[in-house]
């Protein structure tokens, strides 16, 4: 195992790609560790790109990038122009050797500069067909060997199924070790998912409810309000369930599912995770239809504006039979959550964006409580709320005020925003902080990623063998296709509604 | 068991006794009853007492206290006057048969008047002195056989020890079967002690964790910030353990620690509370010391004001060795309970009016996070708060926002008055709704009642034999003694201070 490192030594984020994640994500979660003081005395971010651009110009665009999306507003000149002079261009093809020798000279020129040797932090920022190219040619350029000091970050889509995967993994393990290589989930990096370990595990409350002798059901649920925006071609080839369930759902699933931790080591936690996702019962060509719904969205509204259907969309096939919903539902065969569903559902174009864990818990053994008291019930459910809201939410039964024993059901809430006057800073922030202390904890490992197109490759076969006759059927800005509640009501149960945080929200008047 | 009526039935409240009780509690209960037509058509309230007052005179007084201390501010005429129609005055000495004769002939009148028996309910707003004396004369007037129409309402002091609670107990059941007498503990109508059942059984989610396994202890707190205030006569003879342990205390304890009820019949919850009495560890002359404090407060100030020491106060002996402050641990020998201690305090001159019911849980029992993650560790704790405002707090870890992994202590809140629209009614609006619907749930048993005095028989011995040297032993408007730290030190525990609920409302500026 490779300790954490010293954050005060010098490091070099070499981004490969200067495209929208860099100017939109990296650069201002770099400099938002910056004013934070989380950055060490020496670094350099070095953004290799095919365009000639000067380190002026280049700074100047990226400038803008951080005014737009930085943690804290307009940046001020005074933080700005110090942190703008660690930036530098590299302009380069991607497959050439030059490239990667023009990198290792800026690199041995910085820590002649700096006195000591740097970190190398190679963030790959560009289409996946270029996932395999840049570690072979960091390799032969020398700059991957180096296991305590060269780290390798790549960012979805890791691979489109299984056999992908499995290729695009022996190809980065060709030349670096799967201790060097960070699989950016950015979910990961919430806080409100990170703090589901916490939850769970640092407090005796909640983990002797967390099983089948207590729990219902578990439904996550990730709604997106906007369509494809301008990923339209990419997404095409991609759909929900790769784009959405593969990674950030399974994740999520792993989190609330995952057994105790023996420590807070990475691949402890990671061999919880996996844990989970080989316990999950396989998804077969018989069980496909039982267990997964597609939907594809139609013309409709958002909040009162038209929007075009899917199909309409710029850089989507007329005809395509792409998914922008999937509901799934999964079974853990295990001690802990035998019999108990775990429903996940996502899509484009639904009424809100929303990101909700919900654990729904079996009612009273015994209802000792007048018939009339209880007209009002509802399940107990604990909901952890990562958008637009972080905070947790318990729903219980409360005595009404008056003579009479009547239930109401109420809401026992926990806010982010108000329990702590620090905003949570942006998943890159703590995810490029996590790559920088070598912390692989909030990483994906090979093994969960092609874990989790396994569970998914039923699905994706069923899926190309007997491509949807009714898309699309949904309609914008509408709650997605009717199927998906087929999936819940076979066992007597339905999707949770938004939780008390989005109707806090809605009366705080935001 | 005699069934509900129906609350549509007739009825006569007989109040004995015109004092302060009657004015303040008794009807402005029974107005605020009947704004929210909870009353019957037909009721009359009849308060009897020696001196001569007309029913118009006496209205007038009554008003007064409607106004004063009504649920709902000052009355409106449209409710007022035909609601004063129901009242009248009997005068009469309490311990002449005269008096329950003439009683006796308005009750008859009435009857014909409304052509359906009414039933009887007989309110011993009285000195205790009477309460043997009056149920023999209602007796011997006829007025108490009717079990299912004929009720009995008496309030503390139910005795000043063991053999005079029973001497009481053995008069009222001379004249009147059990299931006619409400004894009425007052704590037992506040809207969050009757939740605590809600909460406790209405939910699956907490009675798993209440028990031995997870709860480190339980902490029970009433502070009063007042004085003796007018009643300095009466509470020197009394003090804290008589006035507020052997009931409030004792009967919080009981819904913080029986086992769930098989129904919400009154005798089946009413079993589940002696069960817990029962249990109770006897208190020994050799563990009195480590088990019991006791205090006396001397002049301090409140709220910045200078206020008196209890000696000082009018009515009281200038050398009283009465305790204004108890703190008491408690043990319950059951499966339930066994190794978890329950600690409870009152007193008066406190900081401020505060009462709440503290399950501290134990830790985790594997710490899976790094020691600098948890610096801030606080124990888990569930707070239910009674005073000064109805709610729940759940105290966890959670993580705080940023890039590290460091754990907070935060809160989640559930509070009564932002969940419901309707406010918390009184406590004696509750109270005699239930004794109109003859439900005797929150009423005190026979059993009960000297049970808690059997329970602190030992304590009052051992204090009479040794009369404390240090008295007084606290200054008004400080914590109180020093010495109830010990009784929790002792197990390396600590008295919690004042929840959330409380931060919230200073946060508010209430």
């Amino acid at each position: 195992m490779i300790k954490s490192i010293d954050t005060t030594d010098p490091t070099i984020f070499a981004i490969f790609g200067g495209g929208d994640l860099t100017w939109r994500k990296l650069v201002p979660a770099l400099y938002s560790l910056y004013i934070k003081a989380n950055l060490p005395e020496h670094f350099a971010i070095v953004v290799i790109d095919r365009g000639e651009i000067s380190d002026a110009k280049l700074r100047e665009h990226l400038h803008t990038g951080v005014d737009q999306f930085g943690c804290c507003g307009k940046s001020k000149a005074a933080d700005w122009t110090p942190f703008s002079k660690h930036i530098f261009s590299l302009s380069g093809d991607f497959t050439k050797g030059q490239t990667y020798r023009d990198l290792g000279q800026l690199c041995a020129k910085l820590e002649k500069e700096w006195k000591m040797k740097p970190h190398n932090i190679f963030y790959l920022a560009t289409p996946p067909s270029l996932f395999g190219e840049i570690p072979k040619q960091l390799h032969k350029a020398g700059l991957a060997e180096d296991k305590g000091y060269a780290r390798l970050v790549i960012e979805k889509p890791l691979g489109y199924d299984l056999a992908s995967a499995q290729d695009l993994n022996n190809q980065l393990t060709a030349y670096f070790d799967e201790s060097q290589i960070f699989r950016i989930d950015h979910y990961l990096g919430k806080e409100t998912v990170q703090n589901i370990l916490a939850f769970r595990f640092a407090n005796p409350l909640f983990e002797p409810l967390w099983n089948r002798h207590y729990v219902e059901f578990v439904a996550i649920t990730v709604a997106e309000q906007v369509g494809v925006e301008h990923r339209g071609g990419y997404y095409d080839k991609s759909g929900a369930l790769r784009d959405m369930v593969q990674n950030h759902l399974m994740q999520l699933l792993c989190m609330v599912a995952m057994e105790p931790m023996l420590s807070f080591d990475a691949d402890q936690i990671r061999n919880r995770k996996i844990d989970v996702l080989n316990a999950i019962r396989p998804i077969t060509p018989v069980t496909v239809h039982d267990s997964v719904v597609r939907g594809q969205y139609r013309q409709g509204f958002i909040d009162g504006e038209p929007v075009c259907g899917y199909r309409e969309e710029e850089g989507v096939d007329p005809n395509s039979q792409t998914e922008t919903f999937v509901a799934i539902k999964l079974n853990i065969d295990n001690w802990r959550w035998q019999g108990v569903p775990f429903y996940m559902r996502t899509g484009k174009r639904l009424p809100s964006r929303t990101s909700e864990i919900v654990i729904q818990f079996r009612a009273v053994p015994h209802q000792a409580f007048p018939p009339e008291a209880t007209l009002d019930w509802q399940a107990s459910r604990l909901i952890l709320s990562l958008q637009p809201h972080e905070g947790i939410v318990l729903r219980f039964q409360a005595k009404h005020p008056g003579p009479k024993m009547n239930l109401n059901t109420v809401e026992m809430e926990f806010n982010y925003r108000d329990a702590f006057a620090a905003p949570s800073p942006d998943a890159y922030e703590t995810l490029l902080w996590d790559v920088m202390k070598n912390d692989l904890t909030l990483f994906m490992r090979a093994d969960q990623v092609e874990a989790a197109w396994r569970i998914l490759a039923p699905v994706q076969k069923m899926w190309s063998l007997s491509p949807p006759s009714d898309f699309p059927n949904y309609v914008a800005g509408m709650g997605g296709p009717a199927e998906q509640h087929w999936l819940l009501a076979q066992q007597g149960h339905s999707w949770p509604l938004p939780s008390g945080t989005v109707k806090e929200a809605i009366r705080r008047g935001e």
